[in-house]
This record gives structure tokens, C-alpha cells and sequence, in this order.
């Protein structure tokens, strides 16, 4: 596994670990104001994990297909990448 | 248990459950893009548990407080939505 | 006007006047990353107006009508501020 | 200038007339709900300003630079995207 995907795979796991904290929150009806609050720290997780992905997959994956000649393959990696660009951009 | 924290703790099982699928597709060093999505899936089911953790909050615990003469009270929850309103700007 | 809304109406003719800057670099045919990062610039630049009037809302406008007995003009302005954040959740 | 450009100029273009709507509605105090909802309506249209010369860059002066054989300029470029997905993801 790439050095990007092992400090994402970190933050995917502290994101489990805390929805798990903010499922037992909501179960002994804690403070909605407390659960947002930590909702959004999961959400900031999540997405520093994506884009150490983006950048894992940039630096790797993509650089890789730019060495080669599968010309086909590298379009498609170029619609990919709008792809989450676009979800991102939500 | 309020109806609109149940419906949020739906979400929230969710987004666990498929943080634990993005996990494992890390683990088995699966494509990049793939994670990605996924990942971004749970970060719009996480918006969405925090938009009717929201509606639960104003329509229940904010409306009782309102009703109330606690004035003090009345001034903190609206830093609280604030402070809320200030990370989902981000 | 109320000190958060001229703040905000500041941000608001900064916007303006980038916003003018990127019609005149994309006329110029400028490079297409410069110009996302003068755009991303203004969506900063908007995203912090509306937090600022936002606090100004629930400090004044907000702030007035619960001290006011117009229950409904108070269930109506929950309504409204969910609408926004809402939005501000996409 | 190119298709996505044109497109995105548009956006551009509506964006600015409407945060001059909005400057005139916050000089005539209007009511703050009804700006922060122009407001966000202006961010909405630079997002999709924002994907639109992304979508451009990446199949234009991207895919330019790939058909060459300019290894720097290459890594440069992935830098440049990955400059404007941490902003997006914010």
C-alpha cells in the first residue's frame, strides 16, 4: 500500500472510531449541538482523507498511465478525476 | 428518542457500515477512485444526518427554549447554531 | 444598516470587483488554473458574507422576534434559517 | 477561446449581476434571509464555473501537455490540479 493510502486508511479509522462515539451519543440522547459538532469533525476527516487519496492517486496511479501509451486509459483517468471533482464541488 | 434523531442515527449506522466496506477496499489496496466515491457517499450521508440533526434541534430543544423566559438560555443557542453554521460554511 | 451587514457588504463589493478581474482574465484567454483559484477566492470571500450575515440575522432580526409573542413569525424564522443551512450543507 | 471557457463566462457573467442584485438589496436593508439565499445562488453558479473550466483544463491544456513529452511541466500540472481539489475540498 502506497505511503498516501496508509495515512488515509488512519483517518478512515479515526472516522469509524468517533461515528461509533457519536452513534452512542445519539442512543443516550445526548445534545444535538454536541453530536453536530462531532458529526463535522468526522466530515473534516473524510475529506482530508479524499484528498490524500488525490494526491495518491495523482502521484501514482495517474503519473503511472502518463508514462505508458494507453492513450484510451488515460482518458478515461481524466473523466475519473472530474467525476469526484464534481462530487467535490457539491 | 426524537423522530428526526432517529432518522439521523439511520445515517449515521450507515455511513458506519460503509466506512467499514471503504476500509476493507483499502486494505485490499483497491483502485483509488473507487474509494474516493465511496468516500464521498459518506460525507453526503453525514451532511444529511447534520441538516435534520439541525431541523430536530430548531424544531424541538431551540422551540422549547423560546418558550421559556431563560434569557441567558435563549443567547448561548444562538452562538451554538453559530458555531454549527460556521464549520458547515467551510 | 447593522455593523455585520456592512461588513458582509464589503465582502460583497470585494466579489464584485474580483469577479470582475476573472470576466477580464478569461476574456484575455489567462490560464484556466489561475483563474479557478481567483474564483475559489470569490466563493471564500461569499461563503464568509454569509456567515457574517447570518450572526447579524440571529443576533438582530432573530433576536427580536423572540422577544416579541408572534409565535408564528417565530416558527416561520426557524423555517427560514433551516432553508439556508440547508443550503449551505450541499 | 474554448467551448468550456465561453460556458464558464456565462456563469461568470450572471454571477456578477447578481452580487450587484445583492449590493443593492443590502444598501436598501432588505431582509437578510432573502440576500444570504442570492448570495448562495451566486455560489452555486461559481461552482459550476469552477467544474466547468476544470473540465476544460483537464481536456485541453492537460491533455496538451500530455501528448508532449514535457516530464516537468507534467508533474507541475498534477501539482496545479491538486492545488485547486484542496481548495474545492474545503
Amino acid at each position: 500500500m502506497k505511503n498516501e493510502k496508509q495515512k488515509a486508511l488512519i483517518n478512515l479509522k479515526k472516522s469509524k472510531s468517533l461515528i461509533e462515539t457519536i452513534i452512542k451519543m445519539m442512543e443516550e440522547d445526548q445534545y444535538c449541538i454536541n453530536i453536530m459538532q462531532q458529526n463535522l469533525a468526522v466530515i473534516g476527516l473524510l475529506k482530508s482523507a479524499n484528498q490524500i487519496l488525490m494526491e495518491g492517486h495523482l502521484h501514482h496511479c495517474f503519473a503511472n498511465a502518463l508514462e505508458s501509451n494507453q492513450e484510451k486509459r488515460k482518458a478515461e483517468m481524466i473523466e475519473e478525476i472530474l467525476t469526484v471533482t464534481k462530487l467535490l464541488n457539491r
